[in-house]
């Protein structure tokens, strides 16, 4: 396709529908555990639609989420996208903080297999694995391409840096603290 | 909440966000198969708005499918939804249609476990598990309320029954075909 | 335009603003019968996006159906779009099939010129001629490019052909009468 | 429906859908020409969501226009919907204006039977039948309540009336001018 | 960026991810007061997607409007958007017309510095300035690119004209007095 | 209106149309200074649509933003809206960080008045006044209710409290100062 790896627009060009195969459709793999050999003990399969051409205009991707014993993924948002999340293996502390007009409640639970959780659209949420053993979750946006915002990340690892003179303020933490932060997250 | 259940909106009336719990974005049991037994060989757990309060407004749901041995879910559409398929377990032959403009070309595939396929908003689609053992897959759609049309039901088991005259010519059968399965799917 | 014909996006490429004429918003024929000579006895003139340019972006497409005696545009669904019919001439018994949730209910009526019907986004529907004289009517699509899916094509007809063994389930049919009708609608 | 007639939502309330019949998406008289026995010479026969229950969420309105000799739809805009015309029986002037950022460019074209044109979501058109005969057209709008605003009546015959000194200096009129437009459309 | 300038879409590409600076979300000026020594006396500094290449996507635009004494936007409608002012200096009288089912409503009010006012999607509104001294406001839209249709403007000088009968018709004006206005407004 | 302080429905119930007067439509204090004498140093009169009733289905909020010397909006997020922000007075360092995909990568600018900036659907952002003199800005939101949350608030004071091991991990924190900030925010 001329020049499409040099244009953009938003959302993906399209293939010629002359030339779509069913393999745009489809993919494989996740089955296979992750590694989560990292810091903080989870990974993510993200088959959203960077891996699925097909999924294009589909408001729809799945993850698959692979969690170390007492692993987790940190609190996130997905800015544009709903989730839902089933668990498959192991035991999951889930849970999602509602905005400031609504309190910042924290609706939050244990999972254990079969269960199923819905995190709002733009919510801050969070899962973690309380448990010695591995834990297996998939779950769906309702994008194709909702995001994903690592809030510790953004905040203290953001490219450049955050003046940490707003981050101390914002987080009642000393400026020296939150440098150190910065220096982990850089 | 007054008059809710004799009262309909497109969607549904939330609850009074002050009386929200944790419980309103759950549901549990996606772990456990379902009863195949029936003349189709498959069975399905739908959770959508309709069994989880929380999904009003998200834009998902999520479906777990078993398959008995040879079972199927028919050919049928989603009204209104986007589906994508992850398979758990066993094997599945599965495809969707593409509408007359681009030439009613079938997209199909043998899927694996681990295997993730997308079937686009609103297109004819089945699976199939062509093997003697069971098989299991759970799905995404991108409606909090998707909808399912078996289009066998559909057309040949309506209710009051589409004139046979119409199917007959529809579908190049006798008008004595038409009328015989029009009683099988009554 | 430069690579717009080698080059694809979700809709259309819109044309350079300044070059945009008066024609790019018209069609003409409209009160011109279609040919019904036909195995289904109808032909539908189809004013979507790729007949009228102007119609990108503006959620609308127009047809004319003309019947033949006892002609019909068989069960369909138009995936992305709803519909609403006007009977200009002659009389035409029509209907749409509720989803499976809603008991798969049958809502038809006969017909006469100026009758007006809705056929609800998505659902399947289908228009017949019960008299010996000819019928016309028009219909607006909500979208400009709603899609067309004929079912018996798209199941019996599909390219290549769906395995004959999901079809004889699905419709309760044997697997012979299953391949001669993939040998009628090939 | 209790207190259905009493509260009011964006868009209307859903009719119990275990009491929804098949009239609910039904409408006659559309073949019946309208009294064009007024000042303007036209009359519109509207099948919106109000007169269409089984309109609601579905995108669309259907109208019939009927012309005297030289009798018009006065300069309007729809600002939630585009339009498509088609005309039925003798000829119309018809155009719209583009916005001031594209030069407030007419496109106009005198229309015959079968003719069909689009009117861009909420820009400023009209229909005038510059002949002796009656006209009839008929339009599809992308909105069950795509709204309807006569320019004319909406600036000199507001109620109450606009500050006759605006409309004098929007329109390069003087103000006594204004006020008589303004008497003639109370 | 390959042809960009050249092809178009609805709305606009978008630049390359790795290729945005915090430039393409800024714009200044904002400030400065325009020169409103015009006919109208007044003018706008528009900030929408033309100005703001981030604005792409992001369903905001912003305008700064200037009154000179007795100045005013005449009656207009944004075919797009929504928009809420919020007066900064001076004194606006402000209205809005409802669309003819809702009888063409004037809902108005004299504004002062800190008022906020909604004029709602499509409808027609102007802003005037009653005092012999300058008035300011900011307001924004619901759009990237809301448009912008002056009445008089796009009715009496558009270009080319629109066939004075028609007009003079619509307005009760003799042709005479509509000729007139077309020189005027041409 | 009955019931509808009982009910609720995504968005909100309408007001009867022929009760709606020009001050549903309306607000005002807009420029009095609001009390920035908080922990923080910032105030916002945010006017949504729990302000504005006329703004309910319009897609628009605004707010004013008032900051005391080296005060601040911290770190926070619209889950369902962009924005748009003009400085009205002082200096602001303002800034966003893209998602984990972009690279978390900082947009940040010190603004000046008159200067304007956007800030992207659901990411994280900030505005600081650096100075020792109070500042003033306006934002809009594209939305009648984008939602605030505020980053340490929701995940450090959250109601209940998430449990501190999650917090701890995921900002490389010790348990013992998570518990500290939790009792600050709490």
């Amino acid at each position: 396709m001329p020049y499409t790896r040099l244009m953009f627009v938003n959302g993906k060009f399209c293939k010629n529908p002359k030339l779509v195969t069913p393999e745009d459709f489809f993919s494989s793999g996740f089955n296979i555990p992750g590694n989560t050999n990292n810091q903080l003990g989870f990974s993510a399969n993200v088959l959203n639609v960077d891996r699925i051409p097909g999924l294009n205009t589909q408001g729809l991707s799945v993850i698959r989420l692979d969690f170390a014993p007492f692993g987790q993924v940190p609190p996130h948002t997905h800015p544009r996208a709903s989730e839902i999340i089933v668990v498959d293996q192991g035991t999951l502390y889930i849970g999602f903080v509602t905005s400031d007009e609504d309190g910042n409640r924290l609706f939050a639970k244990i999972l254990r297999p079969g269960d199923v959780y819905v995190f709002p659209f733009g919510l801050i949420h969070f899962q973690f694995n309380p448990n010695p053993t591995p834990a297996v979750a998939f779950t769906a946006l309702s994008s194709q391409y909702g995001g994903f915002i690592t809030i510790a990340d953004a905040l203290f690892g953001s490219n450049p840096a955050i003046n940490p003179v707003v981050l101390a303020k914002a987080f009642q933490l000393d400026t020296k603290t939150v440098k150190q932060l910065q220096q982990k997250f850089a």
